[in-house]
Order: C-alpha cells, then sequence, then structure tokens
C-alpha cells in the first residue's frame, strides 16, 4: 500500500490517496479543537489512541452487519479505508441531555431522554454546522430523503450496539456523532470515526467524562481520560 | 357576548374569557416586539389592522376548508374565537430566503426556495424559540407524529392557498408563522393569527417589504405598510 498526495486534511485527520482508487488511508491527528475550531490545542497521544478505539468500534461494528469504511489499521497513526463521497450531514443520536441539546431544550445536563433523539447538522464550518431538519436537507440537495432516513435508522442500529457494548465496560454512552459516506458504487456506509473525539463517554458510576468535554472545558486529565476509554475496550495502551 | 377575566396576555395580543365556555375573545394590541422581545415598540393602529388583516385571511381559509379558531369580528380590536389548547410549536413555513433562514442555511435574502420548507420551533420565550426536529418534538411531549404531520400538511396547504391569493393582489410571500390548538373536543384548528406580524410580504414589483421587518430593522413606514397590506386585501383603512 503506498500512500499517494494527501487529498484533504481536517481538524483531527488527514485523508490521502493511495495506489488503489477504492482506498485511502487516514492519519489520525493530535490536532483538537473544539466550539467550530475557536479553541485550539494538541492532546499528546490523541490521534494514536482514536486510531485504536475507533478500529475497536468499527470492528465489532462490522461484526454486528454495520457496512462501515474501516478495511484495517495500518500502524499507529494511520488506518485504510474505503473511499466515500462523504454525505455533508452529521447525525447526532442522543441518550442522554449534554451540550447543545441541554440548551436547546432548556435540560439539565445528565437528564435522561424518554427515548433516543437523532438530529442531523448540515456540515458547514463557516456556518458553523447549524441544526437542520428534513426540509432543510432536502432545499439543500444533500441526501435524498431515502439515505437520510437510512441514515438515521443506522443511528438508532449504531446506538443500541454501542450501548449495550459500553455497558459491559462501565461506560454510559451519552451521545455521538456520526459521518457516512457513499461509495463509488452507490452504497451508504459508515465513514469517520467512533473516539472520544466524536462521542461523550461517562463512567457508569460516577459520571465522570471519558471524552473531549475534558479538552472542551479545560477539566485536565484529558489523555488519560481517551487511555482509559482504551482500556476499558480491551485494547493495548499506546 | 360578555367579556370575561383575562387569561393570557401576550406579546401582541390579550385573551379573555367569555360566557361561553367554547370562546375566547382576542384582543389585538399595538404592542410590537422583536428579537424574542429584545426589541419593544409601538406600531399606532397595528392592533385594528391586524385584527383586520387576519379576519380577512381567516375568512378567506375557511371557504378553503382549513379549520380556524376564528368565529367573528366583534369590533375594531376584538375577535371572537374557539376556545383552544395552544400546541406549544410554531409552524414556519418558506418559500424565499430571509431572516433566521437566510443565516441558518448561508442563503442570500431573496433567495427562491426550490420548494417550500417547513420547521417547526418550540414556542418557549426564556429558551429563545429553538428550531427542533420531529426528534425533539418526540422527547418533549409536544404533539403526537400525527398532529405534527399534521400541522406540517395544513402548513403547505395554506402556503399554497396564500401564494394564490396574494399573487393576485401584488404580494409576494415569503414566509409565515402558524399556531395550531386544539379544542376540548379533540380537533386540531389553525389559531394565532395571520398578519403583517407573522408573516413576510413583499410587493410583487419592487420588494419593498409589506410587514414587521420594517420594524425589527428600523426601516420607518412601519404603520403604511400594514394599512398597505390591508388595502391590498380589499379591507377597509382603520
Amino acid at each position: 500500500m503506498t500512500k499517494g498526495e494527501m487529498l484533504y486534511e481536517g481538524k483531527a485527520k488527514r485523508v490521502f490517496h493511495t495506489d488503489n482508487s477504492d482506498q485511502y488511508i487516514v492519519e489520525y491527528k493530535d490536532d483538537a479543537t473544539a466550539f467550530n475550531g475557536e479553541k485550539k490545542g494538541t492532546i499528546s497521544g490523541k490521534g494514536q489512541l482514536n486510531n485504536a478505539i475507533s478500529t475497536i468500534f468499527m470492528e465489532m461494528l462490522k461484526e454486528h452487519n454495520i457496512p462501515t469504511h474501516f478495511i484495517s489499521k495500518l500502524n499507529a497513526n494511520e488506518q485504510l479505508v474505503r473511499k466515500v463521497e462523504i454525505v455533508l450531514l452529521e447525525v447526532v443520536v442522543r441518550n442522554i441531555a449534554a451540550g447543545s441539546l441541554a440548551k436547546r431544550l432548556g435540560m439539565a445536563e445528565g437528564t435522561v431522554l424518554p427515548k433516543a433523539v437523532v438530529e442531523f447538522y448540515y456540515k458547514d464550518d463557516d456556518l458553523g454546522d447549524p441544526l437542520i431538519n428534513d426540509s432543510h436537507i432536502d432545499v439543500l440537495n444533500l441526501a435524498t430523503p431515502e439515505t437520510v432516513a437510512k441514515m438515521a435508522e443506522y443511528g438508532r442500529q449504531i446506538n443500541d450496539i454501542l450501548i449495550n457494548y459500553l455497558k459491559d465496560r462501565k461506560v454510559k454512552l451519552v451521545d455521538f456523532k456520526l459521518e457516512f459516506g457513499i461509495t463509488p458504487q452507490g452504497e451508504l456506509i459508515l465513514a469517520d470515526e467512533i473516539s472520544p473525539d466524536t462521542c461523550r463517554f461517562w463512567d457508569a458510576d460516577t459520571n465522570e467524562k471519558l471524552d473531549k468535554d475534558r479538552f472542551r472545558r479545560d477539566m485536565g486529565n484529558v489523555e488519560e481520560a481517551y487511555q482509559e476509554m482504551l482500556r476499558r475496550l480491551g485494547g493495548v495502551e499506546v
């Protein structure tokens, strides 16, 4: 596998072409951003930790028949993935009120939702990734109604799988963000990553935060929290 | 009809009990607010103008078989309406990008939308009436999925009726906000008002604003714009 030209650099990852036109290499960075890029920093070891954590989640989801872009972990910081065109929608699934949902609906952080909430955000940094609805998605032509319905359905399925998986590891799944892509063959598959950057994980007993909120809120022990998540998932410490 | 105790005072209207337990009197005020109450003022004659304008729209919608709370105009400032419990959702229907939609989606004001957009906002002043989706409505228990679908459907129907009606009067319907209520018998009906307070109306030729944006944006000639709308609808000047 030869790493080719860089296709794209995001806030937390770089994506490279390979000599296989159907595959990309994703490189995980230690850079951390929050609040739409207003807060910037570095979390030492984050790239390796998220690469390891996301690998565990993606392999687990594959076993549950969720189609994903993940092919294999190449080394400490890199993964091989299927080439997709990213759908410009973030799918957020929530089980417990936190972050923007707590603010939007006036709920105390930690309020258990009577059922999972599914939200779509328009992936547009200049606009601050606004919440949008089916009607907005339609006029922006971001995805067909069928694709939107499928993304919501995958979101709910993945939520059920993750809740169950994390329960045994003494972790509460508060909420998480998914991104999807469409393969050259037209298949909708899960893309991006599943990690403490993209999920809120709370210790099941103490509600201690084991995710990027420690960075967002200057709580300290950020790297340690990511390490702890990897440990609970049974991964090798990096 | 005897006017009883005041039930509720809103930003632009007061609602009173009557001696008929199934009916309320609504009194239209001259008070104007914008930006969730941050901007306050008075538009001289607005109460009478909106009472007259909303009467014309509601009677016209009744002829098109849209069920509404409107019974009759009582006098310059008052209407008799059916008693309902207001659904805590604002339904906004948009044909042209303006206001919060233009900002949310990064569209220039005046962009004609390829199809009508329907949005739901949570009626909660403390939260600033946030945009919400079906999933939020569900967990907040604000309305059943069937009621939500019916409100969206009425919104689209009313949009078609209003566009057509206003075209003959040289007015573009940019967007508008509806509120619905549920009668003691469980029927979902249109409530609140349809007026330059709740709609964006633009002159068909010049795009001159004939609505509350003149107040929001300190454009002057606010009362004159409301008068002009009433004139175009064939109402008697007040």
